[in-house]
C-alpha cells in the first residue's frame, strides 16, 4: 500500500484510510470500479451507525465466531472489495477456523481472480481456492456460480463478506449456513443469510478471529437458538434514528 | 457502453446498470473518480427511500415541470453523473422545456468538459454551452463559477442535477430559481433549492419530461405557493421510518 498523507489525528482517519485501500485495490487489480460505488455506499450506511461496532453486531460476531468454530467445512468467500480492504484479516480468521479461503467476484474476470489470489497468498495465506469451471452451485446463472470443488461446494458454513444478494440466496438455497458482514441491514444478502454482521469490515474482522482464537468451541448461540430479525430490526432503528450533535 | 454482464433477472437491475453506466464515463473521460463514491453515497440513500419515487417526490416533479414551462431562460446544468448516468433524459428534457443545456464541474478540467458536452451532442442535444472564463456568478470562487453568458449567466430557472451545496447557494444569490435533484434531503443542496425533488434521477427525469411535454402551461403549483420544506421534512420521514417486512 502507498504511504498515506492522512494524518492519523484526522477524526474519521480509518475511513480514509480504507478508502485509500480501495483505491490501491483498483490500481494492482484486484478492486473493479463497481467496487468503488459499492464503497461509497458503504461508508454513507456506517455513517449512518455512527461508524461504530454495535451491540447488535457484538452478538452477531459471536455467533460467527461460534458457527465457524462448529463448522466441519468451513469456506471463506473473498471478492475484491474484501480483499483489498482486510486482505490480512481474512487470512487471520481463516487460519483461526480452519476454514478455506475461495476467490468469486460478481464481474466475470479472470486476471482479477488472480490478482485476488496474488494478494491473499502475500498476506500470508497457504491456499487459495479459485472458482472451477466445471462445479457450480444452483439457483444462479451468472460468474458467481462457479465454485471450487474442494472450496464452497462442500461447504457447510460459509462467509461472504460484501456480498451479491443473488449469491447470498444462492448459497442458502444450496443448503449452505451463511454469515455475512453487510453495512446495509435493509440488503437481500443481510435479509437472506443465517447470521448477518452489521459491521464496517475493517472494524469487525480482528474481533471475529480474536472470538474465533480464543474462545472455547461450543460457547456462543447456537445457531438454531440465533434470531437474525432481531439484529436487522435493531440495526435499522439505530441506522434511522437521528444522532444527537455531537 | 460495454455489454453488461448483470442478468436482466437481476431483482436490482436498474442501479446495477445505472452502476454500469458511471463506470462507463469514468472510462471515456465523463465522470471522475470522485463522482463514483458520491454515487455510491446515493445509492444508500435511495436505498433507505425503498428504491421508488415517493408522492413528495411527484408532487415535486410536478411543480419542476410547471416552473421550467413557465421559464423565460430555463437552463439545464449537467456535470459528470448526471451526464453519464441520463444523458438522453437530458436532452429529452431541454427540448420538452425549450431549455439550455450547460456544461458545469466541480474539479477543474476542460478534457472532462469537452467528452461531457460530447456526450450530449451524440445523445441529440443541438447545442451545448460551455462554461466561458469571462463570465461568472458572484458569491462562489472555484471552477463552478465560471457560465456562459447566453445560459446560466441570464437564466430565470435552473435545474441543477446532483449539484453542489455551495454551488446551489450561490446560484439562489444570484437571483435565479433553483430546481435541484438530490437523494439526500438534509444535504445542503437539497435544503437551499427552491424546488427539490428527493429521487433517482434516472427515476424521475422520464416522469420530468413526460409532465413538460404533455401538461398545459400554467399547470402545477405556481412556485409562490410552493412549499419546499414540507416535501424535505416528508423525505426525511420516510427515509427514517424503518419498512415493514417485505
Amino acid at each position: 500500500m502507498p504511504a498515506s498523507d492522512v494524518p492519523t489525528t484526522h477524526p474519521r482517519y480509518l475511513s480514509l484510510i480504507t478508502r485509500e485501500r480501495i483505491v490501491a485495490g483498483v490500481q494492482r487489480g484486484v478492486t473493479s470500479l463497481h467496487g468503488l460505488i459499492a464503497h461509497g455506499r458503504g461508508e454513507a450506511f456506517d455513517y449512518l451507525l455512527g461508524e461504530r461496532t454495535h451491540p447488535f453486531a457484538q452478538r452477531a460476531i459471536a455467533a460467527a465466531a461460534a458457527a465457524l468454530r462448529a463448522a466441519r467445512h468451513p469456506v471463506i468467500s473473498v471478492n475484491g472489495n474484501a480483499c483489498a480492504m482486510a486482505a490480512g484479516d481474512l487470512v487471520r480468521l481463516a487460519k483461526a477456523t480452519g476454514a478455506r479461503l475461495e476467490v468469486n467476484i460478481f464481474h466475470t474476470s479472470p486476471e482479477r481472480e488472480q490478482a485476488i489470489r496474488a494478494m491473499l497468498l502475500e498476506a500470508g495465506a497457504d491456499r487459495v481456492l479459485m472458482p472451477s469451471r466445471t462445479h457450480a452451485i444452483s439457483h444462479i446463472d451468472h460468474n458467481r456460480k462457479w465454485v471450487h470443488p474442494e472450496g464452497i461446494l462442500m461447504a457447510d458454513v460459509v462467509c461472504v463478506p460484501l456480498e451479491d444478494g443473488d449469491r447470498c440466496e444462492a448459497l442458502v438455497k444450496n443448503g449452505k449456513q451463511v454469515i455475512t458482514i453487510d453495512l446495509n441491514p435493509l440488503s437481500r444478502t443481510a435479509r437472506t443469510a443465517q447470521i448477518t454482521i452489521v459491521d464496517n469490515l475493517t472494524r469487525c474482522l480482528p474481533r471475529l478471529a480474536d472470538l474465533a482464537e480464543f474462545s472455547t468451541p461450543g460457547s456462543g448461540t447456537a445457531l438454531s437458538d440465533w434470531d437474525n430479525q432481531a439484529v436487522l430490526s435493531e440495526a435499522e432503528t439505530a441506522m434511522r434514528t437521528p444522532r444527537s450533535p455531537s
